[in-house]
């Protein structure tokens, strides 16, 4: 996993109209300010038809937030790797728990990714699942507990043990999976948090995106990653 | 349904490699050509990825192959009428054979459609689907027998009496609900075909995407639009 | 329709404890006891592995609660039109609100249910997903507002201009569809006003399976509809 | 895993008319008398609306094909596993390849069979997929490709090396999990060879139910697991 800077924090723009079209490109603009300024890996996943506007526009890594296990062909209504690829995307969420994934579609896409030198982010929902994706051999975990997401209780805070527990069940079964966590993040306090339990960074969404002033919660959680270094 | 030109000739890119990234913004400014050149309308339905690259190079009509039945929010990964509205598209496919959705859906889809002002073309597989999707009022049915896709046996042939009583149908629902037909459609004669049956133009994938000389098709099928007026 | 007597009371047992198992068999009979009683049809939709038990027990109508657009062969884990008939059901929910069907499904379980001279029982969330419905000519349509299901808010009570738009739709497109309506259904004033509203009877659950004395809400439904003849 | 005796031959039913409704309690009684001639351990997977008739009759394991991720509730049409283990199932198929599931679905059913003290049995589609599936703890991992299920072409015969690999993958995984492989499996040195790579017996379908003397061939079966002991 040396295709990607670590720690990173990685923002999922889901659906909100704050992150659609022109806001998808200005917020990821504030992203790349932020990353240039302090040296923190900040990562974007606009939707789909945001995604070539802003790889066009900023050089910080850009994900996709869900590719199809499919090959080029009669998909119609599905997402192919390629266009995500060719539209400038060095990766893609999997199984975020709102687009939950069948198993064998998750390591249909991990292997697409692996295979395309794309870099997979699986998300997963407790410190089981989080084990069996790793055996899956992804470049990333995400734990997020769906009863925290959008809440603004930190996982980092309220669930540090299962956090503790994922971390180490992952590198357990592989050590070249990087663990990240969200779920609840709005501080940079929680972002902090999330680094001392061993993780590699955060997936945070509303705690950005829905922010009154998401440039100076970006400085907040940049700063958190660097005093934590 | 005096926002869009009929006939009309709608391609569906699916997720074929030939019409992805830079592929489909060339075929849709073939599509364009042959539009102008001929003043028949031609429409294309590029995958999301490619969604605002073609909408900003062609000024013929572009729709998105779907979209879900969400609002703007918590949806990671899904697809937003307010995202593909913004890259440039007019209209979406919805509920095609490779990407069915529930009935409610389909309902829900239509209604945020209309509200959006944007065109609605909901595939369907037999008469009776056609007939009850009539009844939700959306802009266009297209049928599309399964069984015929990507074979070349063109259901304005081969089927007749199916798109006959599909059109019948629909417009005793609604009359103003428009009826395509697709699955097969390769030839000129397909599409001729198909007019003279009381559809309103095709829906076509494979017949224009995997053609050696796709131009060359799409003046045919536009010669046999302009043969039948 | 002359398969099935109306007014109708349907008793969807859903997934709950009460109704599960011995609980299953013993509400059936209480169900049977009170229709016998009152000469009121009552019908129940028991749990899959329950319904064999049920029927075996009871002589009043017995349904499934799904089944699956499929013939027999292939479908591990899928539900079979001819085994819930082998067990004992004279007909199926289908489209459930919480087993929600895509539109080609729905016709296609129709399409059986009808061959197979079983009464199909197709649950919408509005008057637009209705009339749609009816167009495909199951037997009955139930209008069940998701967002008052187990509220105890009465669908006849507080939204009776839906219920009576629904009726009216339904029997434009098809005179001989039934239409029905559930959701927050708990007193015999709620099946009153349905049936003063133009439904032939009412699809109910926790508020009968969920009642202290189910016995009693029983009788109390059946003089309802025996006040409104 | 001493709550089941191995080798294991387990006989999914699908939904074939052959092993519906009264003919599914027939093959039982068949597969319930070899099963006590030989002494080798006979299993069946009926239908839902069989199952509790099925146990009634026959005192061989029975399993269910599939269960849903829920609990005593509001879920109208699905399978309860509650429902099941008072029908007298000792435990279910999860995530057929007829039934795939979402990775957080297959966690969540493991997790309630065990608490339930009930046997699980996860379909996996490879090697991968296997290993990520032992790390959740079922009590059985049951190897299909899907390619070869049906075909009469045997998994055993034609893949030793993936029956090789996934039996070592999960044992180191997991060395209190079961291995089983299932797919082609039509002749009793099909089953020989399926034990000789390492498993603890075969997961088997129209190899028994579409076979034209189900008892010959299940006595073959068990001959064979006898002859490798």
């Amino acid at each position: 996993m040396n295709r990607i800077k670590i720690p990173i924090i990685l923002v999922n723009f889901k659906t909100y109209a704050e992150a659609t079209g022109k806001n998808a490109v200005r917020l990821s603009k504030t992203a790349e300010e932020v990353s240039q300024e302090t040296g923190v890996n900040i990562s974007v996943a606009p939707q789909l038809a945001d995604l070539k506007s802003v790889c066009d526009t900023v050089s910080i890594p850009v994900f996709a937030q869900h590719i199809d296990p499919i090959l080029p062909g009669s998909s119609t209504g599905h997402v192919l790797l390629e266009s995500v690829k060719e539209a400038g995307a060095i990766g893609t969420l999997i199984n975020h728990s709102e687009r939950r994934l069948k198993l064998s579609a998750i390591e249909a896409i991990i292997t697409r990714t692996r295979d395309a030198n794309m870099i997979s982010v699986v998300c997963t929902n407790n410190a089981a699942v989080s084990e069996a994706t790793a055996a899956l051999k992804p470049d990333i975990v995400s734990l997020e507990p769906p009863e925290l997401i959008g809440t603004g209780i930190p996982v980092s805070k309220s669930r540090p043990e299962v956090v503790t527990e994922t971390v180490a069940l992952v590198r357990h079964v592989n050590p070249c999976v990087v663990t990240l966590c969200g779920a609840g993040i709005t501080k940079g306090e929680d972002v902090a948090a999330a680094l001392k339990l061993g993780t590699k960074g955060v997936l945070v969404a509303s705690g950005i995106v829905k922010a009154k002033d998401p440039r100076k919660v970006f400085m907040e959680f940049a700063e958190a990653v660097l005093s934590t270094e």
